[in-house]
């Protein structure tokens, strides 16, 4: 990426542009050769009337990325250097970057049976999001927190951590983390830790301590006396995500709201110790949308990525809208309006009900200011 | 309270104070007459070394509280005016007044069956905590929530609630509130509401939609846009602390810490929204001292009013040891040491486990930076 | 002020309380042996509709004050154990104690010439205000800064201060503290320091290092690291407040607005680090009434007193008005409506404006969530 | 910058990459047809051992950024679409890209005699700094702000803005933005205000408004409710920064410290409202290293732009030294290690010290928490 073109400006005319005069070509001379460019000829571009994406909306196919990894998963081993069997979605508009938005990674991770991932650590956050199968630990300052159909494990920067297979099939899941964000702020950091995680860590407990100790509804240890912008909770299972979307559209159904909006329940991970976002640098959210209904269009700064939990709808991102399914992923870029339509496909489940895991940069926005929502009325609801 | 005692000088002769002659007496004349009182008469009282409470440590016996209370549930209507069948701690040092301590009242209340206690709201935060029995469901803002052993009910301040016995046996339980700091402090707003709830809010549902939307750890719902120092859970129900203290107990023994010392268990009642104390002027927490474990003596800023949960123990205080058993309540004034040491009598549950239930001024203290805490080096364990 | 008394209540007929039966009598009686007291007897007084203060108006006059401490000054020696040579208000209502207020105390203290008031520190949070005369300065953890006529000195708690008077005049000026706020509370701690300061600590410069470092407006000195609730600016000098005072009464007067109501200029003293309050306790301000204007009435939880600086006028609280001048003193209760009306007299500056220092307890309330404020339209401007 | 580049993945043999086989080529064109990079080919680049950033340091001389400027003020008019007649550094290995750093935005702009630059407002958080001349104002919500050799003009994002020269003589200054940040986020909107101020607004008055309400220490206007992230304080000017600068050097000279090391005086300009930076995403500091001094080297994450405001010197970025001189500006990368020294040269100023006015993104990283800074200990002094 680090290149060294020169600074090459055209004199060109147009409506908001000076006249092309030999002053003005001698100028622009002079410009190149300080490395100097004027604000008029980018000003379109770097400081537009609302964000235009570089980024495009897109939808990688589950059924493809899976079968890719596991392809991966015969050919590409794990180990020290590459460190991780993960690939990458890449915006078709970044250039062929590993960028699934401007500022987010998303990433399909794949571990054999028995194999380790070793130990390392990153000031990039992260975190970990199962669509299906179990039998991987991943081993967090020493604490094992299993991963299952529906569990999120947020991963916060410059922790130590390392997964294990502990089981006899193959598991993937995604990995979620703002390496791009990082990349052109330039504020990374990365550590090396041990090759081999000990016998002790190698153990496959139904619930990590940090569950222990930080998963009960509105109680914090008392031993826990330092607080960080960091989630202490390792893992959100999804017993209690789908417990929680399902109260609230019983509480809808009673007549007391609850909702985001009629049809649409929607839960945050959240920092236990503070009620903040479960990462410094990203949000992440589940989205259920009831049988047949819809979510009113919206636009928010900042870029998100989602992928179906349960059940097929139609998406609309922008102008382009696609049908998707269990698994699929998508982008939604800066400011394009976004919205979800729940149609229960022959193959679903009973509820009917489209679940969106989604994570965005939100929290980069919010903490800068930044940020800016525009609703829609959902007139189809 | 209010009275117009003029200022009474005596000039004395003392290590501290200036010699009496004609021209201080005439001087203190002077100050008297002008409404004026001299620092160096004073000191000693008002800007001691540490914290010398006015109030002492004092035990009420769980027994007599509840043979009173039913006794007035027999004699005493509850209504519009008196409000509440609710009877308070009158600290033995503080003058008769119906403060536990100068910060906090202690009641217990009581609600004789099919009873209602009408609704109002009040500037003064407030919680429930149920040592015995069930039957009542507090309604708050509309939302009935349910009562039974071991479930906190934080109240915070303005919001409208009532109370209905929906059972055909009495119940009792205790209320915490700042009834004392805000009266010195002069703070108080009250108004009353409704005489009678409506029959929708006289429901007796097994979850409260306050749980509903905000009783998953670590996840909140979308729908809630503002947040407050209040907490919007309106229940912690003793099978989430009970599981919460039994956890930290078995991180210890697997070696990995937890516990605030070794043998003793503790969770404090959050604001899920916030990660906060769960009421602004009101710390609350559980603790558990497993079968012979005891607790450093610790001081600390303010004050504080413990009731025994579950488990027989010794509790001191300052100078005084008292055994203590189910439903006793007891008071640890600003700076004085306390410790609690578990022994199990013979009708005890079979853990042996000394479980207390706390609230104290701490949010106070911590808000001002006046929160000073001195631990000891427990010896006996 | 540790009595103990014995719990002593009455069974009387009212509109509110049961009726005196026998059952009644024994119950009470029971009541008291145990140490209760029933809320239906206390809430009118404890849960009123609005604050009540137990304290009243009062005005203390300058020149009486001013004349005590002089001769106190004749007759109280200076030195450890009585620490100061201060003299505090004591409401009316509030028993004889020397509590301006429930929470705050006033003082007047007074240096003799060449004398010094020894090292200590405390964690009540203090500050000087002077409203004439010159030549004291207060060492703050050895920074020597200077008093003069309209200076503000903040002294937060647990800082070391001592006070030298360096010149051949006595000087008085007023201190404020929270000692009710932690005597009620039960925080306070003290400790006494050296009783000599060091010769270069008594030097009189024109300047602390206090004001070199963070008396600059908006500039703040990258050797400072750590961030506290109090004002790490030691002085607030005249010169800055009165030409903050002149500017937005030019400001409005250019049609910008930028005063509090017309004619009503008013400053907060403000903590450079953080822009909250000075202390974390006390909030301080300064107000100007230009000649003829008038404030409009204002109610606000939470207690304050005032000292006119400049000017005279007539002020109102509740239903009494005074005529005040230089120097006197007068407190407003909680909750108890306050407005000024600025009211030149022959003796007065050219301007002819009501100068008003305010101190009061606000930040206690605001941390807490417990602060109301209800204004009324002035009709009068 | 939007392309469309295909992913193109080269299957390489590297001691960090899988053996390159039949199998690896065919997963990689697979990996190519879904959009798909992995990160074990991409992971040196992504998540380095510490921040490599893809900038370069360097210097831009003022000499000839002003020549040029005037050469502009010529050549190109301002006005509507082009906005401002602002020329921007651009970083040599930054793709000749008008982007200083990867986050921040720095150019020259200049006005003529009598020229309008017209209203409009930008989510980009800018400021002002003036290395020489005069007779700018910058018209912030109707407010007239002065411009003059040494004063800091913070403009926060979405204020309306105008800059009007009333001189006969052309003027030059630094704009600095945060226009790559939100250009790389994606958060930027823009809207066009009026294209003439009116005749009030065209007034040159000496103290803004804002300077009149807020530019007093300490001292904050009750009229003012809400506070922001962004300053309500529009200009900092000389006078107060210089005194601060030189009372830092006096504090130190009488060994009470106040630098930020021997010889290193330095303020931060800070939101008077909060203590905090006073811009969201932009910190801006003034730096005056005595003659003959020298800073330890430092490293922190994130970027910076210095430009010399007064004094010569050597700087030291990374492996590079230069001379410079007033008005130069240069780049420092992100942990790239940075020193001064300051060099007195002929025809400097007498104190022979060496002032530099420096600005970075270093509140996204505190924000976010990303910060890291490294600091040698200075040999030198």
């Amino acid at each position: 990426m680090t290149t060294d073109t020169p600074v090459q400006l055209r004199a060109v005319a147009s409506p908001d542009q000076p006249d092309v005069t030999p002053a003005l070509e001698n100028l622009y001379r002079g410009f190149e050769q300080e490395l100097l460019v004027p604000l008029w000829t980018e000003i379109g571009e770097l400081m537009p009337a609302h964000p235009r994406s570089r980024a495009v909306p897109h939808v990688w196919r589950w059924e493809n990325l899976r079968a890719l990894a596991a392809q991966a998963g015969e050919t590409v081993p794990v180990g020290r250097g590459g460190e991780r069997r993960a690939i990458a979605l890449a915006n078709p508009a970044l250039g062929g970057r590993p960028f699934a938005t401007p500022t987010l990674w998303a990433a399909i991770q794949y571990l054999m049976p028995g194999e380790d991932a070793p130990e390392h650590r990153h000031t990039q956050h992260a975190f970990r999001f199962v669509v299906e199968g179990e039998g991987v630990w991943t081993v967090v300052g020493g604490d094992p927190v299993p991963m299952r159909r529906g569990d999120f494990l947020p991963q916060a920067g410059w922790n130590w951590h390392a997964h294990h297979n502990a089981t006899a099939e193959p598991m993937a899941w995604i990995d979620g983390l703002d390496i791009p964000f990082q990349y052109v702020t330039e504020a990374q950091f990365f550590e090396f830790g041990r090759d081999k995680i000990s016998d002790a860590e190698r153990t496959t407990p139904a619930r990590s301590r940090s569950e222990r100790l930080w998963g009960h509804p509105g109680l914090r240890p008392l031993s826990a006396t330092s607080v960080t912008l960091d989630s202490p909770l390792l893992t959100y299972k999804w017993e209690f995500t789908d417990r929680a979307l399902a109260d609230q559209i019983a509480v809808e159904a009673e007549g007391y709201g609850g909702t985001v909006e009629p049809g649409h329940a929607a839960v945050r991970f959240a920092n236990p110790a503070t009620g903040a976002d479960v990462l410094p640098t990203i949000r992440a959210e589940m989205h259920r949308v009831t049988r047949g209904a819809e979510t009113a269009p919206t636009r928010e700064t900042g870029s998100s990525v989602y992928q179906v939990f349960d059940g097929s709808g139609t998406v609309t991102v922008g102008g382009t809208s696609w049908t998707v399914t269990r698994g699929d992923l998508f982008v939604v870029p800066s400011w394009e309006p976004f919205s979800a339509r729940s149609e229960a496909g022959s193959t679903d489940s009973d509820s009917g009900a489209l679940d969106l895991f989604r994570f965005s940069d939100a929290p980069v926005f919010e903490a800068l200011q930044l940020d800016r929502t525009q609703h829609s009325t959902n007139k189809g609801n």
